[in-house]
């Protein structure tokens, strides 16, 4: 029996589209002679709806859709669709008043109802927001349409649901597993719909997990997962199926949509080889896959076809604009060069080198007379004081405001191009360099941006030579280099890693080897750049902890990590 | 039984300074004497600690300061702490690491740990993000030194575990009903340590409910909160008990720190009257006193004493003006006027006339010479465009730019001034007027910025006439007036307040009797602000949904509003 998954790319709350892309890879799956197609989590109104969830009217009209599009499904194909439903119980029991559903839909009507049981509320996760776990899980017999094909007892799991195999993770992470119940209810395979976003070697993580359960339950699965941009998230894709004995039978390519179908063999009870996407080879090939597609849809589903950004000469907002190029195409990218009197005579000739080989528009801005306006304006009130930080952030504010008036007025949209390494320890200015509808690189440590740019010029030089060897420089005062007021990036990164991902202690990290002193002057430099980060821009997710919707730190808050 | 509540003004993570505090009170309960002494919510981390919890040295801090800070306390006081303490089935179970607690130190030792049964995950609260319910409720045996007193058996509740009377709401909000179990047990009083924000009018729904409970159980209460500003939360205090028979025998001054004493009496079992504050009379006067408290402690706890803003003559900043000069001291407030070649004559003698009725220090910088500089410079870019949006976020952007190299030079906080209806509707511009460290009222409408203005000139002129009288206007092009692009402000806050409080649809908002297009077009106009507000500073939280940690709402989305 052959069973088809779509990997979909929804737009959050455009419910009449989403349902027409069902639509549609509903007509594709019969196409393909498949009798059941798996669609991703919440794929009617796309992952995460957040508070939209919190107006009656968008469940109300989730529903109406659902009923509209059951009737639309071709006879002959059951479709597992992932929507929101109604928990009529929630004012009597004290519940919460959503589930996070799946609804089967069988022969043009709505014949089951799953409900997600394990709701992840950690990270960028806020389930427990909305929804009531489900209290047991559920599958369904699917009928085959041809001849002496016994039907299948298809174990029905959402997401989270398969993430809790304590001999996997060495933990618990919720009480139930919903996996191990299915089992036990004699499920022949057990199908997962998901809207998993992504984070670097997380396609590594589900492979070796489901691969596990596969295994240990002995019992085939099939995981479709959501792909494409929603805001900070990015989702990948990379849908797969594993066979009882733990071998991948099916992968979809990542950060692209795809339908893909797979057999399901009534003899052996098991998947069989269908169509196997390679991995990406390196971790560069999949950040750079996955900003592409995050910034490409974060334009296109907030409507811009055009992005500007500030061309720096640096390594940063030269990755910024490869990305933008790749994404937008290069004839929908302007860089704007903003040289000042303290601007290097390299960070123009190399601004201008990467125009050249990624072919895209710029203009250049001298942003000296404008310096002078403010000085000859604030001279009265800064009559014998030190040329200082505010100095150095109106320089980048004047530049920001630029960006914002050109970005205004031919309604492009504005990338800001701070990475990771600056965002953490505020070596950003706010309202100037941190400017911008998307922060493209903001979860990118510095030694990676590094890192993407030299694998970028594999095959030729994209980013031009001389920015991978000078030493990055704000350059917002005569000879300055980062390094002045920063550790080394290598060095700084690694505190940070450890710092940011791995929770770890001003002690943990000096044990580690890491000088007291430094390790201190960063922790007490991430502590207060929190006011800027709050006011940053959503920046695209790649690591396991970024600096977004699930980074929630006071400001107004005064611990000394020990 | 003499029993004490310090209602005290935690700063989140300074675990040590917060001991200290509690260290006082004890001794101040003492002085008074009383036998025990109760605290708010994570009395000892301050609340909300956010993702701090997420690193185990803040944990383990908490409980070697709270095992040290029980060593100090007077012995003949018993205590309860607020703190998080660590599951330690977490793994076995698959449960969440941490509960948030109440430890009572008796005697100068740990003798008892209480869990918060009921986790509020809705609006600004994540608790299932970090906290493990209790699974039961629990009491402890006070003993008096005096002689011939019985020992009272006192219920341990913590802030939403009496929040889930079904019949005072109407419906269950949680499964379990702590306060129901407590009576069950036979507990004699019940106490309530809470961390509370403050919403306009809540002091009366806590009162009204717990007097429902009381009268429901025959059972007297004591409820203690947390007082302060963080950050985006204002916690007012107002701690209060009631008798059996519903009666209000003890009520804290709200919004300031607090030690009170109320009398259990042996013979009647009830609480007896004690220190009575009056209750605020107006909500102009609860917000005013909120937004000072609010403003007051974001400055201290961010370590600034002087606050800075630009003036602009018109309503929004004449208020917030008057809020820093209550909050910090007129001597601690710089207003900047910056007139544009747009603005109008009264801009400035407004402004003027506010500065010396509050008694502030001001500064004009006319920005037409830098306004200048950005056309020249953006000329040939703009050349054969129209005045436009692009023009008028420029104005704004300059004077952004303008206090932010002020604020950096001298060490100010710089406020911002918009109002709630504005940020609704995307009616500011980022990166200008929407520039600062603290939003003092961007959560209040804009004919509640009226209101205030005219509750705050009931005994004397502090808002200028003319500043209430004359229509609102940005000013950003010729004879400009709000009222150009938006509906009048009373309807368009009637409006905001259906769409945003009551979760309205627009069938909903026109059949109370708006217009259906301009309901569509706000409803049009706040969604497409979204990005804006997205890089919002924090804002004072006064309403029960303000544009902040609790509103969680996707960019990229395109969800109609039926």
């Amino acid at each position: 029996m052959k069973i088809a998954i779509a990997q979909l790319n929804p737009i959050i709350g455009d419910i009449e589209n989403n349902a027409q892309n069902i639509y549609k890879a509903a007509h594709i799956a019969v196409e393909r002679k498949a009798e059941l197609l798996l669609t991703p989590e919440l794929s009617l109104c796309g992952y995460p709806p957040k508070d939209l969830l919190l107006n009656d009217s968008f469940v109300d009209s989730l529903w109406i859709e659902l009923e509209e599009l059951a009737k639309k499904i071709p006879k002959n194909l059951a479709i597992l669709v992932g929507t929101v439903i109604k928990n009529s119980h929630a004012y009597l029991h004290g519940e919460k008043p959503l589930f996070n559903s799946i609804v089967l839909i069988e022969n043009q009507a709505i014949k089951q109802i799953f409900h997600k049981r394990l709701l992840p509320t950690y990270d960028v996760f806020d389930e427990d927001r909305y929804f009531e776990p489900g209290k047991e899980s559920n599958f369904f017999q699917l009928s085959s349409h041809v001849p002496h094909v016994k039907p299948i007892k298809i174990g029905v799991t959402v997401c989270e649901d398969l993430w809790n195999d304590e001999e996997f993770w060495g933990k618990r992470n919720y009480e139930d597993n919903p996996i191990q119940d299915l089992v036990k209810h004699g499920v022949n395979l057990v199908v997962n719909l998901s809207a998993s976003p992504y984070s670097i070697g997380k396609q590594k993580t589900r492979e070796a997990m489901l691969k596990y359960s596969a295994e240990r339950y002995n019992i085939p699965i099939i995981y479709t997962n959501q792909v494409g941009g929603n805001d900070d998230l990015i989702f990948d894709g990379n849908s797969f199926a594993v066979s009882k004995d733990a071998e991948i039978t099916l992968r979809a390519k990542g950060f692209q949509t795809a339908i893909e179908v797979v057999e399901y063999e009534q003899n052996s009870q098991d998947l069989e080889i269908s169509y196997i996407a390679n991995s990406l080879e390196t971790e560069e090939e999949e950040i750079w896959s996955a900003l592409v597609l995050g910034l490409k849809d974060y334009a296109y589903k907030c409507g811009f076809s055009k992005a500007i950004l500030g061309l720096s000469g640096g390594i940063d907002s030269s990755l910024v604009a490869a990305i933008a190029a790749e994404a937008l195409g290069k004839e929908n990218v302007l860089g704007i060069l903003m040289p000042s009197p303290y601007s290097s005579s390299h960070s123009i000739t190399d601004a201008e080198a990467l125009v050249n080989n990624l072919g895209i528009s710029s203009h250049t801005l001298a942003i000296r007379d404008v310096m002078k306006a403010y000085d000859v304006l604030l001279e009265p009130l800064f009559k014998g004081t030190e040329f200082g930080v505010a100095e150095e952030n109106l320089q980048s504010r004047i530049r920001g405001n630029l960006l914002m008036a050109i970005a205004n007025k031919f309604g492009h949209l504005l990338l800001s191009t701070g990475n990771k390494s600056e965002m953490a320890v505020g070596y950003c200015t706010l309202y100037g360099d941190m400017n911008g509808g998307l922060a493209v690189i903001s979860d990118v440590p510095k030694t990676r941006v590094f890192s993407l740019c030299k694998w970028l010029n594999r095959h030729e030089e994209v980013i031009p030579h001389n920015v991978l060897i000078k030493p990055p420089s704000a350059e917002l005062k005569p000879d300055q280099v980062d390094q002045d007021s920063l550790p080394a990036y290598d060095i700084l990164d690694a505190i940070l890693d450890r710092l940011i991902h791995r929770h770890q202690s001003i002690k943990e990290i000096e044990a580690a080897g890491f000088d007291y002193d430094i390790v201190c002057k960063v922790v007490k430099l991430v502590t207060r750049a929190e006011f800027k980060r709050k006011q940053a821009p959503p920046g695209l997710k790649v690591s396991d902890r970024a600096f977004g919707t699930g980074w929630r730190m006071p400001i107004a808050s005064r611990w000394k990590l020990d």
